[in-house]
Parts: structure tokens; C-alpha cells; sequence
């Protein structure tokens, strides 16, 4: 059997489509954020990115790195071993008790990341409580619908940040199961928050525990960067608070918080946790060493905001279409796959502008964009260069402006 | 609902069974290999790592720690993103290069863990092609068995190890349904090794393709450490080649190589890939500094393998028993749970050595065990220690010797 041959039957579907993905190959300068080299063919170029994960720049604040170097020169490089055999090292434990408090939590867990936290965390809940049921908001992430996957238990969908429909749906069910409620505070891709407390309220009604994603929130609202509950004053109310080390916090990892009993299930019971070798002490120190300078500094989210608001500000003023939100997220509204990958390309090539394309199946077809993160970093200058790069393209592509 | 006391229940089960399982907590001590710090409640004791699975030292060598501070110097902690949005660096490809290469294969792909490259890999297969059936060793590791879960397609799972039994399932199949052999080189717990050979032989006489973890072998067997199949010479008669970055190489990653299409065919379809942040640049940059190493040099393998053979023949002199094995680890059997976990509790309080206890459910009941690994670093006052203290143990817990 021709194996190739079949995957290239996949491959070439997915070309049709115009789904295909070539990744942009960059290196990150630490010290010129958010600069990187642009690597094609052997030449090597400046870029600007706009569309950083990272967003707050954390991943080259000198307290991160000279954690990480230390931590290093302390214990080398890899954990060597899984957290049972071998692998529990110091700083994994101090960076889940800086967790624990971040949330206001008894404990918690980590993950390799984000996504293996999710993944592992709601497959075990679902598959191991008898009779579970999940309910998960429509847009919830992959990571989310894998671990429901994984779970095998019953689930339901609820209309996307609705508590309307959650209800119903918690209405219809039996009130002695045991029910997880599942959504994100801030959703990546459009960028709105969920009504947390609403949610909380229904949740609570019918009994069900709750299993909050703040990936997308952790490092960037509430005071100490606790995510929007924090901000809310809700952290308290939410049974299991989800995070990464990988965006905000600019290193690498995930992690869950919960009550001690609840994160000793999820450590004795979760594949994904236990049979897979513990992060490097040196990322655990990091990311120790980034939540606890956000925990005490404002400056970050504050010029962050800042920046967010000057950019909205500059494209309203040109009339480019950007989707309102209330979060960092500013995600400028293409609505063609062909087009919005030919923009990324420009800006790209003759604008020195890095910002990928968002395509089906990441958005729904016609919702094509480009997902723009402005950091504490970029300049006046740079949000010049873009506003005006994205002008002329607009003119050029024959794109429609927003009515002023 | 009181969650909390629902997940109470489980872990008093676990508690009653004896399978509750505390963490020793370690700070590895760069340039002392294998010695670590221990913490217990604020104090702590210097004890000798026996159950590493850093095989050859790996996370503390001076290449992969230089490679690792220049990293970091130069691109900062994080990717920033994961691989297709602003997380792709130059370190990730050149570390796909360098396994590709290892592997003697046209392309290589990273992931966040070796758990999470056969998960994903392993999904994505048995998920995309059509009528798929995965044909799986029964001992197969927990990441290749929720892999094939996740997969939902036909699984057949064949006795451990034999190739009479696998053809037997292979001829029961459609001969044009896409078949994946999926086995290990050298499974860890028992370290014995598949006969690669004729497992392939009948794969390709059903048209089956396979799939090797070498997740204990990479870095370990063969003259550049591309695992046993290197070793044997079979490395491109397989498929798809499977490895970890965090055991033999010491730092953390996994990765899959294959042809091309296959390689791109799992980069463009497997969600464990796409949604998460790729590894930070220092961790590829580490990595890579290992591979290209071991590539090169012997003495690691050399000095292991001959640790490996003093402490078994140390071990049958005084007859304490090990299961024989054609590989590096050694396992020393104990057959009660109760008494593996107090003689590895006696080992780290009395002599400063620490070795998990290996009880259900990563190996049957009635097969706990002492899973010793020595690497290059143990010294002969290491293993004279070790020895005279299983010595002491085995009379005082009453354990059978081995009949000399
Ligand atoms: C909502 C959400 N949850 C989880 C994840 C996974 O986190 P990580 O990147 O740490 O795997 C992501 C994105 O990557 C995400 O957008
Ligand atoms: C056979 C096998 N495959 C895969 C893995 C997972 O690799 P990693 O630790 O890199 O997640 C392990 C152990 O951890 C293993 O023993």
C-alpha cells in the first residue's frame, strides 16, 4: 500500500481548500521585543511581529531570564524523569504553590501545557466522576473538546457565553449527576469575555462544578494578573481555574487550580500527567520568576492597554473593520481567505509587518482575519507603520471600510 | 454536590489499594550527577539518583547547558506562539533537521512531549485514513494506547512482542485497509527489546505500515544513537520513528520522523500539534546540542553500558534477582507492594539513595519492583553502596534470593 499517496490525497484537499499552512520562520531577538529575524531560503530579515502569544513581553524581561539561567547553572536542563520517578523537582513545587495563589487556590497542578492541562483535566473529571456530564460552550478550544472527547461521558453544547441556554440545558438533566460547567473567560479568536458571573449564578443553581480557561486572561486582568475572574472578584466561586505558562506569562507550560482534594484527583488519576516527563526546572523557575513580577507590576498591562486603545483608536479613524471587544485581542476583520493570506504576505514582504493569517478551520469561513496583539512594546512608530500599511493595502485589495 | 467529597472517595481507594503515590521532592545538582538535593518539610539531604531516566547525564552536559544560556540570551524564554502563529523559530527547524537526519528520514516534527507526539500522531492516523485499523503491542506505552483510543478507528492488540500473533491479526484484515503496526524498541519497565526485525518483515508482507517508539533507545543504541533500529540497521524500513528529547537526551520534547508527506500530514492534521505553544527556542536549541553530541561521541553509551553489566554482576554475586534483559535498565524484582515501597523508603532515609518504588498500575501486581538505571556518572563507591544496602534490605525484609 502507497502509503504517501494517501497522505498526499489529504494534503492536496487541503491546498484546494486554501487551508494549507506554511509557518513564517523566525527568531525572537531578546532585548528588541517585539522584533524577530525572518529566516526564507537562507537570507534573513527584521521583522515586526503583531501577533504574539506573548503578549506582554514577558518572555524577555531580564527577572525571567536570569531565573531561568540560574535555575539552569543550578540543576541543568531537563527534569529527568516523570514527577513520580525521579522528576519532581524543587521548583516545580514552588511554582505550584505560587499558582495556588495566584488563583487564591489550595493547590495546584502543572502540565507540559495548556493544552495537555485541559485535555487531561477534563478527560479525567468526565471519565472518572460515574454518571458526569459536561456542558461546554460552543467556541471552547480544542483542547477542551479533545479532553471531552477523551472523556467519553455525556456532554452537552451550550450557546456560545449564553447562561440562558446553559440553563436549559442544566434544567433537563438528572439534579444528582455530577455536572461541569466548561468555558474561557477571554476567547482567543474574537476576543469577548464570557459573562463569568451570570454563568457562576446558573451554575451554582443546579450544582454543577465549574472549569474555567483563563489562558487567554492569566498575566493581563485583575490586579496581581489573575485572570478575569480576579478582576471580578469571582475567583472564589469558580471550582477549577484553568492557565498556560506559554502566553502572557512568555514561557512555557500548563496548569490547573482547584481545592487541594480536586488537584490530588486530577494528579493520581490523569494520564496525560503522569505518564510524560515533568517540564525543565529552569521553565518552572521562569515562569515562577514572571508570575510573581506580574503579580506586583501594573506597567505591563497598562501600556499594553494603552496600546490597544491607540491602535483601535487609529483604525476607526481610518475606517478599517476590527471587531469590538472588550479584552487585548484586536482582531481586524479580512472576511476572504485569498485576500487575507495575500495581506500577510505584503505586509510581510514589502512592510517588514508579521502577522499571520487566520483561516478556516481556526475561524469559520467568511470570519477570515488578522488577529493583531498589540504588546507594552511596540511603539508609537510602530503603530504608524502598520495603520499606514494596512491603508494602503486596504485601498489596494479593494477591501470595504467600516462607515465612520 | 460536594465534588470535593466525590473525589475524596477515589483517592481513598487508591490509599486502600496502596497505590497513592507521594512525590519524593528533588533539586537536581548541575555538575554532580547523579547526586541531588531532597526536600522534606524545610530540611534538606543529599541522595544518589538510581531511577533517572537522564540515562546518560545528558541534561547536565556543558554543550546542552552552553546551548541552552545562549538561547535564552539570544531569543528570550517563550516561542511566543504556537508553530503556525508567530511560535515557528529557526531552533525548531533546525532541530527538525538534526532528527530527521538522526533517523536517516526526509522530514521530522516537534511536539511538546514525547506523550503528546504519540497521542497525536497515533490519533491523527487511525482518525484521517479511511477504514485505518491500528495493530498494537499489548504492552504498549499509555500515550500510543490513548492515542489509539482518541483514534476511534479498528484496533487489534497483539501478544507482546510476537510477531506469530501480530501476522495472525494482520491476515484476518481487509488487505486494503491502511494498517498501522504500532510497537516500542525497548520497553521500560521490563527492558526487553521487540525483534524489530521480524515484526517488520510482517508488516510489509500485509502492506502494513509501522510505527516505532524508541522513546528508551534514542540517544542509547546504535553508533550516531538513533535507537535500535539503528543499531540493526532497519531504520528506514520503518515508517514512522518516534523519540523523546527528555530521557537520553535530557531536556524535554518529542518529536515523529518519516517521509515527507507523512511528516506534513500529521503537522497540518493533528490538533495536539496545532493548538498549543510550540517548546521555548532554548529547549530546541538544547536538544539539538545533545542529538548532534551523541551523534558524535561514544564514552556516555560506553561508560553507561559498562555500569549497567558491573551492577548486574554485583547483583547476582550476592543474589539479589533482576529481570535479564538485553538493555539498560535494570529491574529489581520485589513482588510485594507493600515491602518495594518500604525498602525504597529505608534506601532514601537510612542511605541516602533514591529509587522509586514501581508499583501497579505502571507494571502488574505481583511485579513491583526497583527499577534501577545506572548511568555513565555512578561511580564503583555508587554501586559498592547501593549493593551493600540491598544486601542489608533483602535479609531484614526477608526477601528470597535468587539461587546462584
Ligand atoms: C483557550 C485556550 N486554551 C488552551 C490553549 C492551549 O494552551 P498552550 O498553548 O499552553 O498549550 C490555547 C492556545 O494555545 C487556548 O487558546
Ligand atoms: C514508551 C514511552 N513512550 C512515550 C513516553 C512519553 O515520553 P515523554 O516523557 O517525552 O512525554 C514514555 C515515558 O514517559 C514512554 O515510556
Amino acid at each position: 500500500m502507497d502509503y504517501d499517496s494517501l497522505f498526499r490525497k489529504h494534503l492536496d484537499a487541503l491546498r484546494a481548500e486554501g487551508n494549507y499552512r506554511v509557518f513564517a520562520e523566525l527568531e525572537r531577538e531578546n532585548g528588541a521585543f517585539p522584533r524577530a529575524r525572518r529566516h526564507t531560503d537562507g537570507t534573513v530579515s527584521g521583522v515586526t511581529v503583531w501577533c504574539s502569544n506573548d503578549y506582554l513581553g514577558m518572555g524577555q524581561h531580564p527577572v525571567v531570564l536570569t531565573a531561568m539561567h540560574e535555575a539552569l547553572d543550578r540543576c541543568g536542563a531537563g527534569a529527568g524523569g516523570t514527577r513520580n520517578i525521579s522528576g519532581n523537582n524543587h521548583d516545580h513545587v514552588l511554582l505550584e504553590a505560587e499558582l495556588a495563589d495566584l488563583h487564591g487556590k489550595e493547590a495546584a497542578l502543572l502540565f507540559t501545557s495548556g493544552y495537555v492541562s485541559n485535555w487531561a483535566a477534563l478527560g479525567t473529571l468526565g471519565a472518572k466522576l460515574e454518571g458526569c456530564v459536561i456542558l461546554s460552550d460552543a467556541f471552547n478550544h480544542a483542547s477542551m473538546i479533545e479532553g471531552i472527547r477523551h472523556a467519553r461521558c455525556e456532554k452537552r453544547i451550550w450557546k456560545h457565553n449564553d447562561p440562558r441556554d446553559l440553563e436549559r440545558h442544566l434544567a433537563e438533566l438528572d439534579p444528582a449527576a455530577p455536572k461541569v460547567v466548561a468555558f474561557e473567560s477571554v476567547y482567543s479568536m474574537d476576543g469577548d469575555i464570557a459573562p463569568i458571573a451570570e454563568i457562576l449564578d446558573v451554575a451554582e443553581k443546579y450544582g454543577a462544578m465549574t472549569y474555567l480557561d483563563e489562558v487567554h486572561a492569566v498575566g493581563m486582568y485583575g490586579p496581581r494578573g489573575g485572570g478575569v475572574a480576579e478582576r471580578e472578584g469571582l475567583m472564589d466561586r469558580v471550582t477549577l481555574i484553568e492557565g498556560t505558562l506559554g502566553k502572557a506569562f512568555g514561557v512555557v507550560g500548563g496548569y490547573v487550580t482547584g481545592s487541594r482534594d480536586l488537584v490530588d484527583f486530577i494528579r493520581s488519576f490523569a494520564s496525560g500527567f503522569i505518564f510524560t516527563t515533568a517540564l525543565p526546572p529552569a521553565v518552572a523557575a521562569g515562569a515562577r520568576a514572571s508570575i510573581r513580577h506580574l503579580k506586583g507590576s501594573d506597567m505591563e498591562r497598562m501600556r499594553q492597554r494603552a496600546n490597544v486603545a491607540k491602535l483601535r483608536a487609529r483604525l476607526d479613524a481610518i475606517g478599517i473593520p476590527h471587531l469590538p471587544n472588550p479584552s487585548h485581542i484586536v482582531p481586524v476583520m479580512v472576511k476572504d481567505p485569498v485576500k487575507c493570506k495575500m495581506i500577510s504576505d505584503i505586509l510581510l514582504r514589502d512592510y517588514g509587518i508579521y502577522v499571520q493569517p487566520i483561516n478556516y478551520p481556526t475561524v469559520p469561513k467568511g470570519g477570515e482575519r488578522l488577529r493583531l496583539t498589540p504588546t507594552p512594546y511596540h511603539s508609537d512608530a510602530d503603530i504608524d507603520h502598520l495603520v499606514r500599511a494596512l491603508s494602503d493595502l486596504w485601498s489596494q485589495c479593494a477591501l470595504s471600510r467600516a462607515v465612520a
